[in-house]
Formats: structure tokens, C-alpha cells, sequence
């Protein structure tokens, strides 16, 4: 028996408005004036001085924004890393991303792809990165998807919806700022909050679950319960334990897995696009078989706070489509067997999985 | 308004038997075959084959056997590192501590005094340390107090009983077994447990609360319950969660502080040489005052498993000594200040306190 030797955030500041320490945090990291800091930042921000006139850009420093509409990509990380490599006199101090988990996951592949050859695509799975990545630091500016604490970055590649796994993944600093997650839409709340509630949910129930990921597992349910349904706080006391619920929530796969959700989510976002959060709630909503309680109090948040769920997503795919979907979600076994245990393939099946699908 | 950026401990392994990975862990920090291992062992371990024949001591490896019978001090911490140092070919490669808080806190103090000049009292205090620690891993086999995971180590000097606070204090490596902890006797299984619940008490009832400490504060106090109060769990389980609740206790005092009961238990252990652990529920036991509902708990889980504390500790101290012991307690500011709002000094009198030592 072997456990993980798991790999922390070395590094945490959290509090309302501490993003103004970013200047601060960074100074000390800069390796030449010729290693420039590049922010990832989500586009949503891009003329918003509030929070990029906080930013002080020396040398050859950079903001790129990038759009979060789409999940993140193995060829888009590629050309974001040519993109550094070409615009700087030398590789950089630092990357830093600013946003959900889509500029999170950018972020962290961004700084692994600058220290290792090849494409992305040829580090997706568990433990094939050789290098350490270059610094890297992390500013959510919504919550629940927990990639400010994981030790993956989830992309799509040419073949598969996989992250890169590694000890050089988790980020070196994380800025826990909940005032930066204060003008995220409400649907986007839900869905990005649903995750961290879903994965709890999964890792909680799941056969893999000791009692390290079973403490923060639960610290990020109940705090969940405590925003989505009780609801009975402060905005500002709200985002800031949505925030702690994302973090508790990351920590709690550490010696854990997700489970069904996630797996068919998977297939969704590679196939039609699907956003991670949105994705994982439609499947979540048809698995009371394998969630009973965790469903029944999904649709009791869904109803208190009016959201719409689209409906037919899967209607229209022929069979070509539909088991490109299974193959992708019954590809990712340690998913599958935390939730069912080692018997998995005698519960789940393509025609299980195709039924589900045409439901959504 | 600044927040402070916290360093976590990078790596954590957590598992039932994972002590076995210690030699697999060590192996790539071993800097040259000049530069030894120190483990700092408990001398409760001494003969205990079952834990020492585990470690694999190579070139200069050494173990030092110490007793935890007495609270650590500045001047052992120096002895230690002058030892060493003599029998050292080279600055070792790292110091790993097995044991209590003690032997967690001393190993702290001498990583940080081996790159470090002068004396250890000289560095009591907050971000008094130049030079980064060497490597340094910290193995509990007894839960409650957090210096797994604590920013500190504190040590009794000439002059006071204050912690070496700093960034290079944690741990870079923490292995959490819990099988570690199988013969812990009970008195102290229940004194240290104790130390993790009434600092969660004092950090969740302060001033100086956020939402980061608060859901670490409320897991840990949860896990504390669960154990010692409901009482309906395997022994495994119950030593598992134990090492969860000190862990997250321990992180519960990033952006908190403790408080009434550890001001004045620091009082106790500088004149009397009283342990932490026993220490905290001495004074605890008296604070119905300020902690109505923690103290009303304590006393329910004291009969519960049977625990008689000590009586009239301080009945025969002359005025001298309760003045030291009132000194001490009321030099920990910040402990005063998170209990009790910035107007402590109008509720806690010298008056006040000697009162309420000699209840104890």
C-alpha cells in the first residue's frame, strides 16, 4: 500500500480585497527585467479598471485576455505558450491567471508547457510532466470549481477531455479574494457553486473516500448547503464561503475521485461544448438512482432559486454522436470505480449510459 | 489592510501505515553522503522496533531519543543543534521529528537554528528568522495540538514562553499515520484532543475570526464532538479523524489566534513546567465566564471518559511567583486581544487572574 505524497498550494492569502496585494506578492518573484510576469486574465474584466488598474505592469509585463466562453484546450494552451516564447526576451518570471477555472486551468498548463517540450496533448494523464513548471499563481474570481487547490488542469484535447495531472501542477500562490467574485451572473453562480456541491457529493459517497478527504468533503458541503439553501447570509458572507466551499471541495479529491456526474459531463463538453458547471448540473438533475439524497436537495436548490436547466441537449445526436459521448465518459475508469466500485462495467453499460444521454 | 500570505505545508501524505514511505520520501532530499538525516524520536519509541526498525539510517544518519516529559526550551534547542553540529560531516540533509508537539516543536527550532546564528531565544516572536530552515519533517504520533501545520514552535526561554513565528517554520513535509498513534495512553489522548478542541473554541469565539479560520475552526471542533463526545466510533476511525481535527485546527489559527485558556496555560508552564495539553484543561475547566458553552461541553466529555485534573496546583504559590505567572499570561497581547476585543485590559485585571489561578 502506497499513499500519495499530495502536493499543497505552499502559499495562501485570503481576504476581502487582497488582490491589492498582488504588486506586492509578485515583486520578489521576478527573475530579470528581461522575465516578464504574464496575467491570464478572463475577458469579462478587459476594460475593467477596478480590477486591471490594480495590476502594475513593469518591463515587459503582459495581460492577455482570454475569453472563458469555451472549456480550455490543449491546442489553445499550445498557442498561448508560442505566443509567450516569441514575445519575450526570456522565459517568463511568472504566470498568473485570473478568472474561473478555465483561466485557472490555462494558467497552470500555460507555466508546465513553458518548461516542457511537445504539445499539451502529450501530458494528459497522471504523472507524465518531467519538468517543474515556471511560477504560477492563481486568482478565482468565481467559486467551486476548486482548480485554485487541484493538482490537475482538465483540457480538451484532439482525442480526449483529460487534465494533466502532475506535483508540478497545483499553483505556487493562490489570492483568495471573495470581492472579485461579486458581479459573477447569477446562473453562472449556481452552476460554477454546483460543482464544487457535485463533486462533494460524489467524493463523499465514492468507494475511494478516507478521512482526509471525507473532513473537507464534508466542511464544503455543509458551507454549500449552508449558501445555496439555508440562505440566509450576508452577500458578502456568502462569497466568502463559497469561496472557502471551492477550497475544501479541491482538497477533498485529493485522496478521492468524482464520480458519475462528472464522467458524462465529460462526454457532453467534448462533444457539444458544454461548460464544465453547467454540464455537470444537467447530468447530476437524472442520477437519483446513484444519488438519491444528493439529487433530491439539487432540485430543491434549483427550484429556490428559480434555474432553468436546458432540456433536449441530446436529442437530436445520432448514434455516431451519441457513442462518441459514451466512449469518452466510460474512458475515465477511476471515475466510474470510485462511484460503483471494481463490478462498475456490470452496472454501467453504453446502452445505461445512452438512455441517460437521450434524457437530458 | 493587509492580509498575511500564509505558508502551507507543501506536502502532506496522509494514510493508515504510510510511515512506511518515510524512507522513500527522504531518499531524494539526501543533499550528499557528508550530509546526515536526524530523526528527533520520542523516547516513548526507544526499543520500540516496530516504529524504529522502519527507518533505514545510512552514511551519518543519526536518531536522537528525547523525552517529552518537559515542554521544549531555547537552550535544549541550542544544545541540540551544537551536537549536531560536532558529529555532522556537513549541515544534515534534513531533521524529521517523531513525536507529540515536543518533539514536532523542537524538530521546527532546530532546522530553523541550523541556518540561523545565535541563540534560539533570539528569534522568539514574530518574523525575527533571516535564512530558510532545512528541509524539515514533522510525523505526529500523538493528535491535537497542530504543530503539524502551525507557523510556529514554541519553545520556553529564559524570559519567556513564545513561539519562533515565521515562514520557514512549517513543516516541508508532514506524514500523517494514524496507526502511529494506536498506544497513546489514555489521559494524554484525551489532554491533546483537548488542546485541538479548545483552541477551536477560542479561534471561533475571537475577534480576530474570518471565513478561512472559521471553516477549518468548524470542521476540526465537529471532528473533536464526534470523537469525544458521541463516542460511536471504531478505533481507527477515531484516530483517524483525530489527526484530521489537529491538522485543521491548526489551520484554523492562520487568520485567528487562540486565547484565554493558552495565555494563561503559557503562565503555568513557565513557572510550574506544567504540559501544554493538561496545561489548556486545567485553566479551561475554570473559564465558564468567557467560553460558557466550550467549557459546559469540555466538562460533559471529562466525565464522559472519566478524566480527574489536577486540583490546587497553585494553592501554595507565594505572591512572587503568582506575579511571574500573571506577567507571562498577560505578555501574550494578541491572545487577549482576539478573546476579548481591544478593551481586555479593563475586564482582565492582575486581580482578575490571580483569582482565577488559584481556583486551579
Amino acid at each position: 500500500m502506497s499513499y500519495k505524497n499530495f502536493p499543497m498550494v505552499p502559499r495562501v492569502i485570503f481576504g476581502r480585497g487582497s488582490f491589492n496585494q498582488i504588486n506586492e506578492v509578485l515583486a520578489p518573484k521576478r527573475l530579470s527585467i528581461d522575465a516578464p510576469f504574464i496575467f491570464l486574465i478572463d475577458d469579462v474584466f478587459k476594460s475593467n479598471a477596478w480590477l486591471t488598474s490594480r495590476i502594475q505592469l513593469a518591463y515587459g509585463d503582459r495581460i492577455i485576455f482570454i475569453s472563458a466562453k469555451e472549456e480550455p484546450k490543449t491546442s489553445q494552451v499550445d498557442a498561448l505558450v508560442e505566443d509567450i516564447i516569441l514575445m519575450s526576451k526570456d522565459r517568463p518570471s511568472g504566470i498568473i491567471g485570473i478568472g474561473g477555472g478555465t483561466l485557472l486551468d490555462l494558467a497552470k498548463a500555460v507555466s508546465i508547457m513553458l518548461t516542457n517540450k511537445g504539445e499539451a496533448k502529450d501530458y494528459q494523464g497522471w504523472d507524465l510532466v518531467k519538468n517543474p513548471a515556471i511560477y504560477h499563481v492563481g486568482i478565482p474570481t468565481i467559486s467551486g470549481t476548486g482548480a485554485e487547490v487541484s493538482r490537475t488542469t482538465v483540457l480538451t484535447g484532439p482525442e480526449k477531455k483529460l487534465g494533466i495531472n502532475s506535483d508540478y501542477t497545483p499553483f505556487d500562490q493562490v489570492i483568495l479574494d471573495s470581492e472579485l467574485t461579486k458581479d459573477v451572473p447569477k446562473d453562472q453562480w449556481f452552476y460554477t457553486g454546483m460543482d464544487c456541491y457535485i463533486h462533494c457529493v460524489e467524493s463523499l459517497t465514492g468507494t475511494y473516500l478516507n478521512a482526509f478527504s471525507e473532513s473537507y468533503g464534508n466542511m464544503a458541503l455543509e458551507l454549500c448547503k449552508e449558501i445555496y439553501f439555508e440562505n440566509n447570509l450576508s452577500n458578502i458572507e456568502a462569497q466568502e464561503k463559497l469561496m472557502m466551499a471551492s477550497w475544501h471541495g479541491g482538497m477533498s479529491i485529493v485522496y478521492s475521485q468524482v464520480g458519475i456526474a462528472h464522467a458524462m459531463s465529460y462526454g457532453l463538453s467534448y462533444l457539444l461544448g458544454t461548460k464544465h458547471g453547467i454540464g455537470n448540473c444537467i447530468v447530476f438533475n437524472h442520477l437519483e438512482e446513484f444519488y438519491p439524497e444528493g439529487v433530491k436537495l439539487f432540485k430543491q436548490m434549483m427550484a429556490k432559486h428559480d434555474i432553468e436547466l436546458p432540456k433536449g441537449i441530446c436529442a437530436n445526436l445520432n448514434d455516431t454522436q451519441l457513442d462518441t459521448m459514451i466512449n469518452v465518459a466510460l474512458s475515465l475508469v477511476p471515475l466510474w470505480e470510485n462511484a460503483l466500485g471494481d463490478g462498475w462495467k456490470k452496472i454501467i453499460t453504453p446502452d445505461k449510459l445512452k438512455n441517460l444521454y437521450l434524457k437530458m
